[in-house]
């Protein structure tokens, strides 16, 4: 079964987390046979670990991993692959893969253009 | 006249800023009348208030801040306020206005969706 995994950077001020609850609710809402877990790389939980852990629980045997982050920095350059390792190598058997950054994505970009246009 | 800054966290490695040089350069191609500048809060330059001096030497008397952020935590409830109040302090006749963070906005979380939908 597949899933997916919306990984974010975390922050000390819980409301930061509710665009990220937001998009789970959305991803729920629209693709209800593909299960979502978030994940945090600090400050939130639960761990990118934790998530795939939940995920592998609950049958997921392919799971993809989707950066919600704008750039590719140290985050995602050098302590992302890390953690992916370590969650690789503790379920060899599940299909582990991740995708690039959302700011990556021109859709994406697009959208944020629009919403500034739109606040002029 | 009208003009915008697409507002970032800023980061050490600097090709963290590709997506917001793309951002930039979409808004250009797409809105030629209305100039953008990119702004950071931290570790990448122009500041904000290097961003509003910039446009207002440019001719700008209208300025939409648009925080490209997708929670609003601490950076955002706190150090932003305190910046823009700055620039208001420093250009009081020019109307420096801020939207919400752009990972409030329905369409960029529905975007984001559909990235990972198609990353399955």
């Amino acid at each position: 079964m597949k899933a997916i995994i919306l990984f974010g950077h975390g922050a000390r001020d819980n409301r930061w987390r509710e665009p990220f609850d937001r998009l789970a609710s959305l991803w729920r809402a629209q693709h209800a046979d593909t299960p979502v877990e978030l994940a945090f790389l600090e400050m939130m939980q639960p761990s990118l670990e934790e998530a795939v852990t939940s995920l592998v629980s609950g049958g997921a045997t392919q799971i993809t991993i989707v950066p919600v982050f704008f750039g590719q920095g140290g985050h995602l350059r050098n302590d992302f692959p890390l953690l992916l390792d370590a969650c690789r190598e503790k379920f060899p058997r599940v299909n582990l893969s991740a995708t690039p950054a959302v700011g990556e994505d021109l859709s994406v970009l697009q959208a944020i253009v629009d919403f500034g246009a739109r606040s002029l």
